[in-house]
C-alpha cells in the first residue's frame, strides 16, 4: 500500500531525517515529490509504500515526524518478478547478482551494496565496477533459470 | 477523494487562476506536480482533494477551467489527528494555535494567516514570529489535551 | 487504469526509448515524473494509463524495457466529456477541430498535428497557427453542438 | 542580474511569503526551482532577477526572509524585444494589449490582469477571455508598429 | 553560451515543438526546467547551450517561437574530454563507440542511435543491446588511446 | 564557482553515488536538478559549488564519475553573513549554534548534526529538537554579537 501526505511546513532537512526513519523503520520503500501547493508554496509529496500489516507503524512515523495533520492511503496491487539470487568471483571480490524472470523476460543485476563497496576500496566509478561484474557474469553464466 | 489531471495545452498562467478557483470553490487542497509527456511535451498534472460530496462541483471546474477532456478519481482513505484549536497573546497581537494530537503524539502550529499579518505589520519574517509565537507558548502552556 | 513504477537505475536515454514504446503499443498516456528516493537517488516514477483490458500487455514492455522488478496498479474512474470532430478551412489547408461538451460546458480544440504540419510548411509558430484556426473557426461556426 | 540561494532548511509556507516580498520590493521577477540537496534533502532553489541596482536591496531581503547564510550574484546580459501598448474595446470592457517587436518577428498579448478581472467578474475561464479579446483584436487591429 | 527564458504564458505542447526547432536549427543541447513563478504560476525554464556565433539566430528561435518577451545570456567556461570514434562489429550490425579521454580518465560509450536502431530491429531492450555492445567491445579492444 | 553537467545516460544510483564522493572531496555544496532533455529523455543536471582552486578536482570528479564529456564552469560572486559560533546545554547534551551577522540582520541556528544525534538517541523528532534548543538559548541569551 502507500501512504502519503503534502508537506509545505517542513524543512529539507527534516524531510532528508524523515527518510532515514522510513527506510530503518520497515517501508519498502519511500521518496519524495515535488509539488507547487496554493500561495505560491513550493512543497514536497511524502510517499512511503508499505505492506498493509505495517500501516499502523508508518502512519504514526508520518504523524510523528512531519508536520503534516493526516495521510492518506491507497491499496496497490502489483505484479512482480521471481527473484533468485547468484553470485559472480571478480578480481576484488564476490558480488551478488539478482536474477527476475516473469514469463519470457529475465533480467540480472548486480547487488548494489557489493558494486559500491568495490568502488570505494577501488577507486572505481560505479559504472566500471558494473562493467566488470557484467563480463564476469557474461563469461560464467550457465544460469538455467 | 483527489481528482486529477494531466495538462498540456494550458499556460502557467491558466493554471495559477485555476488555482484559485480550486480553492475558493471548496477543495481542501490542490497541487501542481511536473511531469513529462509524450512528444517533448513538459506538463503540469493538476491535482485537487476534496469531499467525494463535491466530486460534480469540483469535476465541473476542472471542466470549465481548464483544456482537459476529462478527469480521473481517485478514492483515498486517510487517518487524521484529533484537532483542537488555542491562542497565545504575543506583544504584537493574538496568535490562534492549531494543537493535533493522536494517541501519544502530540504536535501544536502557529496559525499560519495570524504570523503573516504580524510579520507584515513590524517587518518581521515569518521565522521570526513563529519563534516568538512559540516561546510564548511554551511559557503559558498548561494545556491538558 | 495506471500502472507505475519508480526508477532508480536506468538512464534517461533508456527512458526516452520506453516513452515511444509505451505510447505505439497502446497506452493512452504516459508520462515521467521525477522523485528522489533513498541514498540520494534522483529518480523518476513512470506511469502508463492504459485500458485495464490491457493491463498485461503494459506490464510486460515495463518489465522488459525497464530495469525493475514489479509494477503496481491502480483502478482510476474517469468523467469523460463527449467528443465531436468537425473542422475548418484556412489558407493553409484544412485543420481538424475537436469538440468537447459536458452539461452547459463546451470547449473545442484544433487538432495538434494538423497545426504541427502547417507551423513547420509555412515556418510560422505554433501559436500563430493556432491563431489562424481559432479566427477562421469564430467566422464560420454554427455549431448547434 | 540573478540573485540565488538554495534552501534546505525552511518551509514552503516561509519561502512562499518570501515569493510575495521579492515581487513587491522591486524584483523584476522570483522563482523556484526543486533541486535535490545532500543527506537526502529536498530542497529548492530561490532566484531573484532584478535590476543591478537593487542588488544590496534585494540580497538583503534574502539574508532578513530566508535562512541563508549567503547569495551567489550572476551578471546576465539579455536582449529585450521593443513594446508598445494599445488596446481593445470587448463586450465585458477595455483589455491592455502588449505588442512586442524585434526585427520582423511581432507578438502581441493581452494583459493578464485585465483578462483576470473580466473572467472573475463574468465566470468565464481564462482561455475564454483570452479569445474574446484576440478576436475582437484580430479584427481592429490596423497597426503599423 | 546559454540562452534562457522563463515561460508561464505558453503550453507545454508549443514547447515541444519548440525543444524540435532549438535542436534542428543548431543548438548544441537544450532543456527544460521545472519553475515555480509568482501568482501560483507552474512554469518552465527553457535554456539552450549553443555556439557563441549562433546566438542571434538562437535568439531570433526563442522571440519567433515562444512567448517571451526577452531572453537572458550566460557564457560558459568548459572543460572537454578529447573524443575518438571507432566502432564494434555485433551480430545485429556495426555500432559506433565514442571513446573520450581527459589525462588518465578513459571511458568509451556506444552511439545511442545505432542501438536504437538494433533494439527496434531485433525487439530488445536498450539496456540488452548496451550489454551485447559491450561484451564485444571488451572482447576485441586492443585500443591504444 | 559552480561546475555542472546534464546527464541522461546514467542512473539514479550511480548519481547518488556522485553525490557523496564530490560532498566528500572538498565541494562547498552538490545538488540535482530535474530536467527535461530532448528525446523525451528525463535528465538531471548535476551541479558543485566549489572553491575555484579546487575547479581542476572537481572537474576531474565529473569527468571520471558521470558520463559526461564536458562540463560547464561560471564564476558567481557571492555575499556571505559573518559566522560566529556559540553553544547551549540542553538536558540532553550540548548543541552549537551558528549565529550569522550582516548589517542589522541576525540569525542563529542550530547545528544540525548535535541535533540529528539528540533526535536519534531519544527518539525524538528534528522539530521537536530544534524547539527544545531554540528554548533553551531564548532563556540564555546574552549574546553580543
Ligand atoms: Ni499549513
Ligand atoms: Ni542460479
Ligand atoms: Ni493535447
Ligand atoms: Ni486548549
Ligand atoms: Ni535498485
Ligand atoms: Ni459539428
Ligand atoms: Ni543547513
Ligand atoms: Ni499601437
Ligand atoms: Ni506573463
Ligand atoms: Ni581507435
Ligand atoms: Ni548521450
Ligand atoms: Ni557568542
Amino acid at each position: 500500500m502507500s501512504i502519503e501526505a503534502n508537506i509545505d511546513d517542513q524543512t529539507g532537512e527534516e524531510l532528508g531525517y524523515l527518510m532515514k526513519k522510513l527506510m530503518s523503520e520497515g517501508s519498502y520503500d519511500a521518496f519524495f515529490t515535488p509539488i507547487q501547493m496554493k500561495k505560491n508554496r513550493p512543497a514536497y509529496k511524502v510517499t512511503a509504500l508499505c505492506n498493509p500489516l505495517d500501516q499502523e507503524k508508518i502512519t504514526k512515523l508520518f504523524l510523528k515526524y512531519t508536520s503534516t495533520l493526516g495521510v492518506r492511503y491507497q491499496t496497490l496491487n502489483r505484479t512482480i518478478m521471481k527473484r533468485h539470487f547468484d553470485s559472480v568471483e571478480t578480481e576484488y571480490g564476490v558480488v551478488g547478482i539478482k536474477i527476475a524472470t516473469y514469463e519470457e523476460i529475465k533480467k540480472y543485476s548486480p547487488e548494489y551494496d557489493d558494486c559500491e563497496k568495490i568502488a570505494k576500496e577501488n577507486q572505481l566509478s560505479l559504472a566500471e565496477v558494473y562493467q566488470l561484474v557484467s563480463n564476469e557474469w557474461q563469461k560464467n553464466k550457465e544460469e538455467v533459470i
